[in-house]
């Protein structure tokens, strides 16, 4: 199927900036929509289009997904009443269009910065926003429960998931359309296709999908159907029941979306989901069907602006940029960030060890698996969005001598915690997990800080967790998981390396063994990961206080190097443990189990971390900042501590 | 489709005891199978029959399953070459018969006892348990893997999932399915289609299986189908296209299947599952059927025993039986057990409170809720084995108003934890999760253990955790929850309560206030849940010794009794924390967190619980035993931790 024609947003009219004729100016909410003609509701869309560039370009963000979702919004709010009848959107990156058309168009400007509007739909930004969503394919879950409880309560409204064909790989949205085709309830699914998770979409529903794209329209199917009935002849008994199952089957068997229907679906589409007239029109006839219903959407990601609409991966996620060029900004900092060093490193490893094979759920760019997968096309798995099974596949493999590294952002492995215990480590499988994007990741949020995951992995029995102080330490770090007969997990923040030498050769680190970077005598500093460089700054700072401060390297998180716990108890009696994960079972509480398990009472520890909150969006570096793991904070609350309670000496 | 008749088990033969005559003595392995007629096999799956359910009414086990999947593990065995052919059976409780199949019929009537045979497939049991299970849903992804790496080392064999219909609601499954139908590899699925999962089976893809149990067989539909095509005249080109649809779908099309085919497997079936020739035949032919292939068998569940057959949910997995009345021997107290305390409490609860729902992930039985299914059908949800799904569920029909309670037992809360952190915590909805079979299980072993989830779920923030000290204190548990707008975990142990009078009335509990049950001078136990009473009798032990212990109720793991710790600290200077839960990251490390966080170092804390191992298979009462959490364990500990260390005065 062809697209219709949108024109492609034109640079050089959006710097001319906004101007005050704009229809959008007149959108304050839903209502406003109302009166708008088709020609009109094109034009907002272009005008939203140049929102939603000019405001990226600026403070990063998901582009394209809202690219691909304007005229599909704009048909929402126009056909149905928010906050009455409820959208519920899958993942939540493509919510721009939403916000701007309820009443988040002036402050839109704010997206993604500390105290600005939130990337993602969240209930207590708006009572437009019915379900706060980030990771996939929780929609259809959340819209069943919504209209099971206005049935109950015998309320009025519809219920409207918005899911795309990437977040169908997830198996919680099988297990939402399985339990929802079961029941006789109004709800609607969107499918928003777009042939791409993040990446480009994997898997047999994906190219069940792309069969349905080419398929003949419904409508000539069904017309050519029935002149062929009409001429199969009379026919005796003996056939008679299977060309009664003919004609009642031939309805669906020809028309796409026969999956959905048997799974208890209505199923519209394939339809162009950027002409409007056609949108506004499905909307409304879907209104009055009895039971779910699911309408197939065609997309296209990155739509209107020429740079995304080529490449889409690239302007998923994406950090500010240049409208006119479509360039990126780069970073300051010219050292290779943690990703690259991961996807650099697990090539030359690879060439060396055949066994090492590699998998990804969805993000083979993000993850850094990009050269791998070009190097090792056979070892290379791209499962969908499938963590859970991700994790197991892994296993399966173990078990036949292979080493899979799964490279999974830490906020995205909590989909997997049960496959992580139960069929990776109770069978005690080397299976290695590259947790990217650990620690406070920044302007995405509460939904993807990846801080929980020392609280989570280090009570599963036989799991070994490593944290890198940078970005050369990350390959030793891998080269030695690969040498380990055991799980290992290894995490490492967003973002750049701190800009060290890569060496040439990879060291086998000693398990559970910490690393002495600078020696003090009146406090030690037990740091973790990405906290290992403010922490010397850290002790810099204090040494002009006349504070002479250890800085350890933890390297392991579990096993603990119990040795130099006990040897730095002994040194200096006060240990500060440093990590950005969450203080409840986190880093500072191992120490703080190891220290009673040894009755070492008389130590003093401070543990800085993570309250038990969620912590909001903003810059990284800022949000470190405010929960004082930053040097300047460090060193304050050490000080702080030391004044206090002072040394044992 | 009716079954092939198979004999009913007889019991009075039963109780003859074994004969030296029977096939079953002389098979010790696979390949005593390869030289038996098909007669011979049927004989041998009745004597298999009579083992099994002798073994189960002494052990108490699974049972149901067991019985259905006779013929299939005989045919399996009697086709493929295990270990060399690999066999991932899901959830794995229907492997019994492949235990006694693969050198294991000896010591078989050990099953489920410590140091005896696992009740589930285990890798360091036998090289013929390919992968070890549990959980349901991981065996495709499982045998996926092992099929991958297979191809990547060029070795050679059979890989073979078996999958229950249940098994197959889990969003796991299908993640894996639409992996595998998209790859060109040689993998078999078996679907064991016995209309079950734990309790009757729900959703869609169970009503379509059903619909395929009904059609006919695909001789005679494709007969047909080809009589009719003939006699579809000779058509324009306007609708030429379209014929050629019709032709070349039909093969698919009336034929069941078509959703598998779909997702890229070659489909076979439905087949009787009991009918050994027919099995044969079929195993046979799809070993030379390229790519991933699907047999679609239909079992009975219980099948040959006649109470079994009866009443299958409750023969699933059972405890120790009558053999010739099917009666389940009772439990020597006459105390309900949690589960039907709970069952009870939630009809009554929900007779006041309109908004009360009860989600169930296939265990109404299981769980308790049956009772609240017969009595409030409207409010009652079961979702199928889909624990993530019914928790994003939840969270949407919170966001209405409603208070759903999800009952699920602690060790299939791992599932979920994404959910219940991303969409219940973060948006802080009053969600209620009722963890039934916590601590630690018993004879389920290390897959069932309910051991994890202080740790997994008390460091998500807003999240409240609460354990009572017995049945009656589980009720006014489940009013307070149903009173705090927050979400709350109830976790309780399997089995019976203590034995207290039901009191009449609810009471609201004050949020993480703890409960003063013991008054003593030297030392403070601070117990959580089912570790209360062994902790009041340790305090006796303790007293005998001159040793003066208190004993507190923690009531909630989250948020802690400050106040109280602070004072027990003060009083006492000992406090001994005892839980059924891993020591890391668990309600000891919540104090030692807390009592580091206000630096009251001088407190000495001993914190009993279960240490970072998988704990094996056994009679809970031993294993607690084993890990010192009896009350004379507790009270040696307590004692020699004070001899040790003295109290502060």
């Amino acid at each position: 199927m062809s697209f219709d024609k949108i024109d492609l947003f034109d640079a050089s009219k959006g710097k001319r900036g906004t101007s005050l004729s704009k229809l959008l100016n007149g959108i304050n909410g839903p209502q406003d929509l109302k009166h708008l003609s088709v020609l009109q509701l094109e034009k907002l869309a272009g005008e939203i289009r140049e929102l939603l560039i000019h405001t990226v370009a600026n403070n990063g963000g998901h582009l394209a997904p809202n690219l691909g979702v304007v005229e599909l919004t704009l048909a929402l709010h126009k056909m149905f009443d928010s906050p009455r009848d409820k959208f519920i959107w899958d993942v939540g990156h493509q919510a721009y269009v939403h916000k701007i058309l309820t009443g988040r168009r002036e402050t839109f400007s704010t997206l993604r910065t500390s105290g600005g509007i939130c990337g993602f739909p969240k209930r207590s930004e708006s009572q437009h926003d019915a379900f706060g969503s980030g990771h996939s394919s929780t929609s259809i879950s959340a819209a069943l429960g919504i209209a099971l409880a206005r049935d109950m309560s015998g309320a009025k409204g519809n219920v409207v998931a918005i899911i795309g064909d990437g977040s169908l790989t997830g198996g919680q949205a099988y297990e939402a359309l399985n339990h929802a085709g079961h029941l006789a309830i109004n709800l609607t699914v969107i499918l928003n296709d777009n042939e791409m998770s993040i990446a480009k979409n994997v898997g047999a529903m994906s190219e069940y999908l792309a069969k349905m794209r080419t398929a003949p329209t419904y409508s000539k199917v069904k017309h050519d159907i029935e002149y062929l009935l009409r001429r199969i002849p009379a026919i005796g008994d003996s056939v008679a029941n299977t060309a009664e199952r003919v004609k009642d089957s031939l309805k669906y068997l020809l028309v796409p979306g026969m999956l959905f229907e048997e799974l208890g679906f209505t199923y519209f589409g394939p339809i162009d989901g950027h002409n409007i007239p056609l949108l506004l029109d499905v909307l409304d006839k879907t209104k009055s069907v009895k039971g779910p219903v699911l309408i197939h959407l065609l997309t296209q990601k990155g739509k209107g602006y020429a740079p995304a609409e080529r490449n889409a991966d690239k302007f998923h996620g994406v950090g500010p940029f240049c409208i006119e060029t479509g360039e990126i900004q780069k970073n300051a900092t010219s050292a290779p960030s943690y990703t690259q060093v991961f996807g650099d490193t697990i090539v030359k490893l690879a060439e060396q060890n055949p066994d090492i094979v590699a998998i990804t759920a969805a993000m083979p760019d993000g993850t850094g698996l990009k050269k791998f997968a070009a190097t090792f096309p056979k070892r290379f798995f791209d499962v969908g969005i499938a963590e859970q099974h991700a994790i197991t596949l892994a296993a399966g493999m173990a078990t036949q001598g292979k080493r899979p590294v799964v490279a999974i952002y830490s906020t995205f492995i909590q989909r997997a915690y049960d496959q992580i215990l139960h069929d990776v480590c109770l069978q005690n499988l080397p299976v290695i997990f590259m947790l990217d994007r650990a620690g406070i990741v920044g302007e995405d949020g509460p939904t993807h800080h990846g801080v929980f995951d020392y609280s989570l992995l280090r009570h599963i029995p036989n799991m070994v967790i490593m944290t890198p102080k940078d970005e050369d330490e990350l390959r030793h770090m891998l080269y030695t998981a690969t040498e380990l007969n055991a799980p290992v997990a290894i995490r490492y923040p967003r973002g750049n390396g701190v800009g060290v030498k890569l060496q040439d050769c990879f060291t086998k680190l000693e398990t559970g063994k910490a690393e002495q970077l600078i020696l003090g005598k009146d406090v030690v500093l037990l740091a973790t990961g990405a906290m290992v460089e403010p922490c010397k700054s850290a002790a810099a700072i204090l040494a002009g206080k006349e504070i002479s401060a250890s800085v350890i390297n933890a390297r392991y998180i579990k096993p603990l190097d119990e040795q130099a716990i006990r040897q730095l108890a002994r040194d200096t009696g006060i240990i500060v443990t440093v990590e950005d994960n969450m203080l409840a079972g986190g880093f500072g509480s191992a120490v703080l189990e190891y220290i009673n398990s040894q009755n070492l009472n008389w130590v003093k520890v401070l543990r800085l971390g993570l309250p038990d909150k969620f912590i909001e969006h903003g810059q990284r570096g800022q949000l470190l900042t405010q929960h004082g793991l930053d040097d300047q904070g460090i060193a304050t609350s050490v000080e702080t501590f030391i004044r206090q309670f002072g040394a044992r000496k």
